[in-house]
This record gives C-alpha cells, sequence and structure tokens, in this order.
C-alpha cells in the first residue's frame, strides 16, 4: 500500500491541519512590513536580535521586478541574483533563433560583455511614509460609493505626484490592510540593467511542470544581472553579504521580497464565494486551455516549442489555483476561519469598535459578493476580454476602449484615460503587435469564443450568461453567422491591425473611425464592449468601492482588538518573514529532507532518462565525468517561511544578513497560504548559497563570478 | 500565410458546409437496414445492380463485437477481421508483462496456436421480423407514460423469449424511426473465437491520438481471429472474398457494419439541448480528466504507461464530442436542420398525418428536454454515478442497487432486477473486482468528488447541482467532513469491497446487511443513492417515455410525407451504406488524397523521429532496410461512406462483393456525421486490402495467412 500513497502524494495530497488556534500563536506567521517589523516576536521565538541596521540592509538590497518578482544586490558592483524563471522573459528577449541564450545558457565574462535588457526596469524602496489620514480625509464627506471612489483616486494621484516632485523618487500609495491604512512607498528605479550569467533553461527549469510545486527539488534556478548607472556598473550603499557556511537545519533566517496576493483577511463569505464561483470558473478555463495547448503540442515537436510557454504557465496556474481550491474545499481549513472571525467579530462588537453606520461589514460583504455572483463570470469573459483573448484582440479591445473614453470630457473618462495620461495610451497603442503565430491565435481565439458558447444558455433574446443577457445583436456581431473557429480564423486572417499605420488611423481617428471600421477585430471588439463597460461599471460601483470600504472597517476594528501586531495581506509590496530552514514529513510518513544536493540532480536526470523536461544539461553531466562536479554541495532546501507567488528570487539570509538562499518555489501544501497560514507542512523551495557559488566555481568555471557574490 | 492554416486545419478546423439542401437529394448519404436496401438509389446515381445475393452473403459475413465495434468472416475456414483497436481489450486480456502480446503482436503459424479469448462473443444477424404491430398492439391502451413504459418492456420481453424458443437463436427486439418501428434481430452466436494475429500497437495504433480523426493515416489497424465450434475452425457458409485489385479512386463501394449511435432525426430543439446543456458539461468532463491523467502521466514514465488507455480513451472522447459540438455551433448546419424540420412539419401538418392526440410532437419534446436540463447534469453525477466513478465505487453503487431493488416485491422492481434476472447480477457483483491501482483509484475517485463540489453551489440546506439540492446531510455522507481528495484516499484505503467474502456476505445479507456495513465505499454509495434513485424515475417517466412516444409519432408523420425510402438512426445494428472512394480538399485548398502508401508510414516515423506514438515497430524498419517492405502499396485511404463510432472493423466492398479495404475511423470533419450528413469533406478511413495483403505476406512474413484472406 505505501508504494502508492507516496506517489499519490505529489496529486491528490491532503492537507495535515493543526486542530488547535493557538498553535498558531507562536507560528513563523506573516507577511511583515519594513515599517512595522516582528522584532519583538523573533526575539521571543529565536532569541535572535535583529538590528534595525540589518533590517535597514535588507530592504534597500532588495528589488522588485516590475510585474514579476524579487531581486537583491549581491555585491558592492552592482551585481543582481534573481531567479532563472524571473529573468527568463528578458533573457528571452535577448535571444535570437541563431542564438538562443535561453536554451545555451549565457556568461558576460567582462563588463563590456554584458548585455543591457531593454525595457527591464527594477525598483527597490527607499521610504515608507504613512498617509492614511490624508487619504481618508479626503473622502470622509462622500455621498456615493461612486463619488467615494472618485475622490480617493484623485487623492492619491495628487499625493503621489506631490511626493514624486518632493523626492525625486516613484512614489505609489498602495493600500494595506484592505483600506484600513494607506502607506506612500519610495522607490529607486534602475532602467540600465543588463545580463550577467543564466545557466541552461534545463537546468534552471530542471524537471518543468512535474515538478514544478514538488520538493524534493533540483534547480539551479538563478539568472544574475548587473545594475548600471551612466553607462557604469552601479555601486549600491546597500547589498547582501554571502553566507560562507550556508542554510543549516534548524537555523532562523529571514526573507524579504515582494509577495503578490494573499486573502488572509478576507471574511469568510468572500472565501466561499472564491470557492463555489470564482476559483471554479479559473480551473475550468485553465483546464479547457491547458488540454488545448497539450493536444497542439503533440502534432510535432515545433507545435510543441511554440507553445510551450504559454503551456507551462497555463499548468502553473491550474496547479496553483488548485491547491488554493482544495485548501478551501478542506473543512478543517475552513473551519479555522470561520472560528477566527467569529472571535474577532464577537471582540469588536463587545468592545464596540465596529463602524456600523453603514450596516455590518460581515454582513454587508456577504452581501456584496452573493450579489455579485452571478454577473461574475460574465465580467471575466467580457470586461476580463477571456471570450476573445488573443493578442490581436487584446489590441482591439485597448483600441475601442481608447476611442469611447476619449470622445467623453476629461471629468467623464475613467483614470488611466484622463488627458494626463493619454501620452502613456497612445504609446502602447501604437507599440509594434507583437502577435503569435496566426495559427495559435486562431487556435486561442477560436477557443475562447467556443468558451463564451458553451458557458451561455439559450433565452429569451439571445444567450443568457449568470445574470447577464447578451443580445441577439450582440450575439450576430460576435460570431457573424460562422461557427467559433470559423470566425477566430475570419479574425485573425483579415485583420489590418499589424499595420502601425492602420492603428495609427484608428487611435488618431478616435470613436468615429473605430466605428466606421470595417475590420473584424475591430466589429469584435465593437460587439463585446457595452456589456465589457457594463459590467466594469457594476463592479466598481457594487462590488469594488463597498468591499474596500467595508473591509476598512473591519481592519479598524483587528486594530482595535488585537493591537497593530497584525500584518497585512500581500499586495506586490516588500514585506519581511521569519522562520526556520527545516524539512517536513508527508501525509502517509514520507520524510522530505531540509536539503538537497548537486549530486541528486544528476541523479534525477537518471531516472528519467534524461527525457524533457529532465534533460539535465551537458555542463553538468560532462562536470561530474570530469570529476569535478561538487556532488556533495546542497543545492536547494526548504524553510517554512511565510511567503507566495512574487517572492520568487527573494534573497533568505542568516541572523547575520548574509545570503544563505535564493526562495524559487513553495511545495504544494504551501498553496493555501493564500488564505490561511501552515507551518505544518507549507514551504519555501530555495537554491542553497553554497550550491549557487559552487556550481559557478566548478561546473560553469567562472571563478570570478563566484568571488564577487557578496563582497 | 498558408503554412499556418494547413497547420491549424487540424485543430480548430472549420467546416465547408454545403449551401441548398438540394445537394444531398443524391448524396451517398444514408446507414439502411438491410430489410430496405437502397437498391434503387445506388442503381441511380452509380448505375450498379446490387443483387440480394451479395447482400445476404454481406450481411451474413458480418459480425459484430459486443459493445465495441464490427468484423467480418473472410475465408472458409471462419477467418474473422477486424482492427486492432476493436481487438486491443482482448488481445491486452491474453497478454502478461512477460508476455505482451499487445507490444510486440501475435501470429500463431498453426490452429493449434491459435489462443483462446475468454469472454469473447461475436454475433451475426440472420434474420430480420417486422414486429412493431406487436409492441404497439400492447401499449395502445395505457392511460399514463409510466404504465406505457413498463407495459411495452413487458411485451418486448416476451416477443424476445418467444422468438428465441422458436428460432434457437439470441433475438433482440430493437426500436427503429426512434420508436416509428419495432424489429426482432436473430442473430447465430460465437462464443468460442481465437486469435490468430496482432502486428505491434506502435504499428496498429501508429501516430495516436495526435493521427487519430486525421488524414492521411498510416495504420495497419487490424487483427485477425477465428471462430471455432466444437473445437473445431467454423466453416462459414458466408464470408467474403479478397479484391485482387483493392480499393481505386473513384470506385463505388459499400461498407457494412454496426453503427453505434447517431442523432439525425433529433428535432432542433433536442439537437439545442445537445449543444447548449449535454456537450458542454461532457467537454467540461473530458477536459478536467485529460489534464488529470496528463499531469499524473507527467511524472515518470511508469504513471504514463499505467494510465495511457484511459488517456487516449478520454482524448479520443474529448475530440469526438468536440467535433459533433462544433458541428453543432456552425449555424449554416443547424440552419439545415431547422430547414428541414420547417418542411416536414408544414408537410405533416398539411397533410394531417401527425398524431396531434397529445399535443405536437415537436413542441412536446422541446418542452420535455428544457424541463430537464436543469436536472441533467446531477442526474450524470448521481446516477450516471460520475460524482464517484472508480472501479471500487462502480461495485458499491451496483451492490446498493441491487439491495435496495431485490428489498422491493418482484413486481416493482426495475427490469434487470426481477427474480428472473436476478442470478446474472448477483454474478456481476461477485465477479474479482479488477481494480485499478490504488493511487490511481484515489486520483479519480478525488476528482470526481472535486468535481461535485465544483459544480455545485450552496443553498439553503445544502449545495444546489441545477435544480437539485443536495442537503446538508446527504454532503456528510459523502464527504465525512474531509476534502475530496481526503476522503477518497479515505475510501479507496479502508474499503473492504475487494475481498470476494465480504462482497458475498453483503449480497446474501440484503439491504439490512449493506445499510449495517461500515465499509467507507458502501456509506459513500448509499449516501448517493436517493438522489440518484430519484432521478432515475424522473428521467425514465418525465423524459424517456415522452420523448419515445412523441419521437415516434413524428417517425410515423415521416414516413406518411417521404414514404419509406428514409432509414433510421443508428442504433448498434447492423446497416449497409454506399458511396465512393475518394479524397477530399481541406478548407485552406490543402488536397487530401484517395490513399496513402507504406512507405509514408516509414517517413511520417521519421518525420517525428520515432518519438512515441510515432515509434513505428522494428520490424517495419528491418523489412525496408531490407528491401522487402511493400513501400509502394497502398496503406490507408479515404471514402466519403456514411459512417459513425462502432462501424470500426467493418469490411469495405466493391461493387463485386469482395474486400477492397476495412474501415477503422471517421476523419475530423466526419464527426458531424453524428447529426447530419455530409460529402464535401466528411470521410471514413480504411486499411486498403491490399496493404493488408503485402504487409502480411512481406513484412511479417505470414504468407499463409495472407494466402488464407478470402478463400
Amino acid at each position: 500500500m505505501n508504494r502508492w500513497i507516496k506517489r499519490a502524494a505529489l496529486f491528490a495530497f491532503s492537507l495535515v491541519v493543526a486542530a488547535a488556534a493557538a498553535d498558531f500563536a507562536s507560528a513563523d506567521e506573516g507577511m511583515w512590513l519594513f515599517s512595522n517589523p516582528p522584532v519583538k516576536q523573533i526575539k521571543e521565538k529565536y532569541g535572535v536580535e535583529v538590528s534595525p541596521e540589518l533590517l535597514d540592509n535588507l530592504q534597500k538590497s532588495c528589488l522588485k521586478f516590475a510585474n514579476s518578482g524579487s531581486a537583491s544586490f549581491v555585491s558592492s558592483d552592482g551585481l543582481i541574483l534573481t531567479n532563472h524563471h524571473v529573468g527568463l522573459s528578458t533573457v528571452a528577449g535577448l535571444s535570437t533563433k541563431e542564438n538562443d541564450l535561453v536554451a545555451k545558457g549565457f556568461y558576460a565574462e567582462n563588463y563590456a560583455d554584458e548585455l543591457k535588457c531593454p525595457g527591464l526596469k527594477l525598483i527597490a524602496l527607499q521610504e515608507i511614509v504613512d498617509v492614511t489620514d490624508k487619504v481618508e480625509a479626503a473622502t470622509k464627506d462622500c455621498k456615493s460609493f461612486e463619488e467615494a471612489e472618485k475622490t480617493r483616486a484623485d487623492a492619491i494621484k495628487k499625493i503621489e505626484t506631490d511626493a514624486k516632485a518632493e523626492k525625486g523618487m516613484r512614489c505609489d500609495v498602495v493600500p494595506m490592510y484592505q483600506g484600513g491604512q494607506y502607506h506612500l512607498y519610495c522607490y529607486k528605479e534602475f532602467t540600465d540593467v543588463r545580463l550577467v550569467f543564466t545557466p541552461e533553461e534545463s537546468v534552471g527549469f530542471f524537471g518543468g511542470d512535474p515538478d514544478n510545486f514538488g520538493y524534493p527539488r533540483y534547480n539551479l534556478d538563478i539568472t544574475l544581472f548587473r545594475a548600471y548607472e551612466n553607462d557604469k556598473p552601479y555601486r549600491p550603499e546597500h547589498f547582501l553579504k554571502w553566507s560562507e557556511a550556508g542554510a543549516k537545519d534548524g537555523e532562523f533566517v529571514l526573507v524579504s521580497g515582494h509577495p503578490a496576493r494573499t486573502n488572509r483577511f478576507n471574511t469568510v463569505a468572500d472565501l466561499q464565494y472564491q470557492r463555489d464561483v470564482y476559483y471554479p470558473h479559473m480551473m475550468s478555463k485553465y483546464r479547457r486551455r491547458e488540454v488545448l495547448y497539450q493536444a497542439f503540442s503533440s502534432f510535432n515537436d515545433e507545435n510543441k516549442r511554440r507553445v510551450a510557454t504559454d503551456l507551462f504557465k497555463i499548468q502553473n496556474s491550474r496547479k496553483n489555483r488548485g491547491g488554493i481550491l482544495l485548501g478551501l474545499q478542506t473543512p478543517a481549513l475552513m473551519q479555522r476561519k470561520i472560528d477566527a472571525e467569529n472571535e474577532l467579530r464577537k471582540l469588536a462588537l463587545e468592545k464596540n469598535v465596529v463602524d456600523l453606520s453603514a450596516g455590518d461589514p460581515w454582513d454587508n460583504i456577504a452581501k456584496t459578493v452573493s450579489e455579485w455572483a452571478p454577473y461574475y463570470v460574465a465580467h471575466d469573459l467580457f470586461e476580463g476580454g477571456e471570450a476573445v483573448a488573443c493578442t490581436v484582440m487584446n489590441r482591439a479591445r485597448a483600441i475601442v476602449r481608447y476611442a469611447v473614453e476619449t470622445s467623453k470630457p476629461d471629468a467623464e473618462r475613467s483614470a488611466g484615460y484622463k488627458e494626463i495620461a493619454l501620452e502613456e495610451r497612445r504609446k502602447e497603442l501604437a507599440e509594434t503587435l507583437k502577435r503569435d503565430d496566426a495559427d495559435i491565435e486562431a487556435l486561442k481565439l477560436g477557443d475562447n469564443l467556443s468558451m463564451l458558447y458553451e458557458l451561455s444558455r439559450p433565452a429569451e433574446g439571445g444567450r443568457s450568461l449568470g445574470a447577464v443577457l447578451v443580445p441577439q445583436a450582440t450575439l450576430d456581431a460576435i460570431y457573424d453567422g460562422k461557427s467559433p473557429s470559423a470566425r477566430a480564423t475570419d479574425v485573425v486572417l483579415n485583420t489590418k491591425l499589424g499595420d502601425s499605420e492602420y492603428r495609427k488611423s484608428l487611435i488618431d481617428g478616435g470613436l468615429d473611425a473605430v466605428k466606421a471600421s470595417d475590420d473584424p477585430a475591430i466589429k469584435l471588439a465593437l460587439a463585446i464592449y457595452p456589456i465589457a463597460s457594463d459590467l466594469r461599471d457594476m463592479y466598481s460601483k457594487n462590488v469594488a468601492e463597498p468591499l474596500r470600504q467595508d473591509y476598512a472597517k473591519i481592519a479598524k476594528a483587528r486594530f482595535a482588538v488585537y493591537g497593530d501586531t497584525i500584518y497585512p495581506d500581500a499586495t506586490f509590496t516588500l514585506r519581511l518573514t521569519y522562520g526556520k530552514v527545516g524539512g517536513y514529513t508527508e501525509d502517509d510518513g514520507t520524510v522530505r529532507p531540509f536539503e538537497t544536493y548537486v549530486k541528486g540532480a544528476l541523479d534525477h536526470a537518471r531516472e528519467h532518462n534524461f527525457v524533457d523536461p529532465f534533460d539535465l544539461a551537458q555542463s553538468w553531466v560532462d562536470a561530474e565525468k570530469e570529476g569535478r562536479a561538487p556532488l556533495d554541495a546542497p543545492l536547494n532546501f526548504v524553510t517554512d517561511q511565510d511567503i507566495i507567488g512574487g517572492n520568487s528570487g527573494s534573497p533568505c539570509v542568516n541572523a547575520n544578513g548574509e545570503v544563505v538562499g535564493l526562495v524559487f518555489d513553495g511545495n504544494i501544501q504551501s498553496l493555501v497560504l493564500n488564505f490561511i497560514f501552515d507551518e505544518v507542512q507549507a514551504r519555501a523551495v530555495l537554491v542553497h548559497s553554497t550550491g549557487i557559488r559552487e556550481a559557478l566555481r566548478t561546473i560553469y568555471k567562472v571563478e570570478k563570478l563566484a568571488d564577487e557574490l557578496g563582497k
């Protein structure tokens, strides 16, 4: 029996749930703000004094990739460490068919060889200012949700603009504690970033989708860049030293990075909405796309290559969201959320610290999400654009939106389309349209049009999609009397949007030109626009703003009950987590060790006969053959850190602030960290600092670079 | 641009639709009854006189595999030709891990070497009798749908039993023309069938899922059996001769076999129900299972091997149903159905030949399906058992059903559970439970329990699944307070149903023993039983019987309007189709030739570097190397025959009744034949008679067998 459970564990895993909420009082929980670091908790649990200097250095050494991950300075010459998968799209952009850096890897011996990465922008957090009072003052007299939303947006824009002028830095106002507080985050920007080293994809992405979210792992998931200023290597005031010893079992560690999004403080009703409405739709969408790409891939290697990235992204999302959904479907976890909410509500009402002026915020949220539920799928398909998603239609939709918004007076436009922002919009629309190959484009569009057909049902006057009626005239314009696949082929083959002159004529011609266009992509985008627009307004007015206000009230009540020793949900801003290095035990009793070794990577490849995605690069095979591979060097390891997507590329440091590892994944049991913390089995998966240095030194023979780490 | 359309064609194919219904008057349409063969149509279109002797020989040479395909006698010594994929489960049953006949193939040099196939039963149609009057007489005074259904079932059982006693043959009453007629089909049975020859799977299933429903193709999709009687080769009175020349372009041909199911005569409302309710749910179910098996396969070769068959079946269904759904979403095709229905209704009402005594049958059907729609998914999940589908739960459900039925008086039981049938039921339940590996079993059950969770929504008192409320107490019993995957592991690990003694104790102990059981699989089956049972009754009373009566009325009206020159929908009974050999042109102008060659198989494998499923067997590679491969022999070809699933293994004969090919697939454009005929692009895909003979002779060097074909 044991044999199969082991196999199944990676799969239909079930979660070991710590029963008593009390266990979590001293748990390694929290994605803490640098403005409110958990120094007291760390001291109590680990006896470690984390100094303000260490935290300041850690904060300012950290970097954020625009929309995709974390990184840090690891040398005085501006060397930047991140994950292979965080840098992947940049490296792909530097590759050509003839010189495929993704496949071959890359190393620049000298500064002059380092490759400029066009468009890559990294930011480092320098300062945090609480601006809650300013934001709240602006909206306190607002009479409606609509007015509040508009007024707040304007106030935030003003705070940002003023701060930028004053500090000469990029400044973002970030809602924290679901609107309970507003913080101003001020960043130094790096726009000249160059590629220094990246391993072969078969090393950096070793194990591919099957190993993704798994452990033990064997990935050298690293890429090194360098920041430049005035064409010279940037010499940062703050960077991280490299640990000589590397991570050890049981050791106290800190991780600092940019977790993207959690739902820890969502109400139970909101989580149930996610469990019953949001995730089931997402999963169904991912599955249909995964099947589409898999089937397309199966024809030949060329097809496989062409959709490999899309397919992996979908598989990654499906696994990730599937893990969260399974967590939400686990009664014991949901019970913990119910218990916590009941306790908070009881205490808050007893202490009379809930603003009940507009009703009970928990009840309000339950009502808001349940009333929104029947509109959600239509919102995703129309306003989210999923019913027509493909590169051509994404651009067509943007052009139509631009034309409609700019036909209105400035005051009535959405934030991104006011005169002040228009230049940026126009630039985006004019940009070269990087279309997928036409067959892939038609494949995606056709499948998405089928999805709309399959999810809708015949109704009086058209087809219904949840509570939304798609009128027959709209359907006629969408499908043009054709089957979904025939319509997709028609749009993709006949659109002129690839022609920048034509796009320009539409952008300059405004709504009249767009309405007069006979381009099938534009006509399709126009067809879905009215429903998309209605749902956007509805969401903003009936959902986003009421939720914002009710969640802010709950956040304030939570502060009043529990004090400020709580952390806000992740919002893609810099956070600090603490915890320890340490393995775990699977449900079936399998022990997962705290670290793996370089030799394990070679063995893992052999077990799979070096078949893709286990086709470990020749450089590693050669190094082993020639006796120079650091076989006993630790390669990956795990910690019980509270991390989530976006933390990829986060540095992990020891009590001295020295790099001992680099976060690159979480195990499958960590996916529930989206909405609840667990340290029994949930683990961050990291590249070991020693594995990084030794692989550079002996496998890649780039000693100079290995020596630069931490210096 | 052309390059991509070609690639896309296999995929997001769209259908070239013949515009005018008039074109179809002389089309090669129809799955004709041997009791009403289209000799007149053939004579008119092809100038060929098909003699009664030819038809009689063809009919009696044909064989049916119990639930899976067609075959025919091709020698005077009882040699039987069918497809590799039709014989596959039989060959797998004869294989062991040490002697894997599926992988290696098999050939018996002498009768003594031929392998008995336990449980394999083939039947050959000997006689057709119209018994419509008898059946209708029985029900004409019935007062309710319920009474009519019961009375008819009893009358049919009596006709079958009497006929069997009289003729000494198996006799089945088959509803034709959707209940417009009832025919008695009398069969000779063959229960001693032995394996003679099967090629390697990599030949018989060359190209796997990617090539499935594709053309050009390169499959030797054949397996040869032999019928025995009294331990001697059976010498059939009727068998098919082998054509010396084989199929030629443009040649007139007949195909005789057992198409499983078409919906040609469904009303438009019924097709819309299928388009909007039935197929979307099916597709969504197939996609989630495909993703599940793909992900499981991706871990290692052993996993891949273990779910390969399940995965292919799902991919096959997904492609097949997806093709039908795309057809139903093609407005021009649906318009042809609307036009045809409008014409029939108009003429029938004008001629006053519609039985309107219980309302307009078209309107009735529209009402029936629309009222059933909100129950359909729950019916599939509960009564269809899909919410718990896996081998253990299938057996558990059968035991619970048996216990409940046998607790009732004989008269109140469902047909299969009356005393007369109980022995057979008990035997089935006692049979060894061939469980999947426990990890696969838990994987399937867990995913199915998740499906139930994802498709249902919170409702007052439980969760709703369409119009069905699943009460909280039922949910508690289904999930037992666990997540879907944890519950699945629990059931699969802890059930005792694998123990035949325990099963026997439940079967003998009746409902009391079943209710008292603490077996988790039995408890789960009991939990879903009440809803399953209610939906079964509801379907039978409110859907099946009303549809039967309304469709029978429409069928009679159709006879009255168009005479009896029409054919009934496929019902897995023997049918005759006519047409011609001939290639076709894809939407993008690509010409698909009428035949492919042996050399093409080797080239196709080379193009794909012999990677699975293009890893053509060594025997073919060796034959080519040694210069003995019949490189120029035609291997596969296409005809415009009106065929569908179940026709696999059907012989294709020329005007002289000689075998020129063997049906093994349809192209992707043929999938719409489910509900509408098309001869522009829809094609049957066949193995060429010359390819079969030459491959046996020169690649496999089994001359004796090659010589026996048709002799």
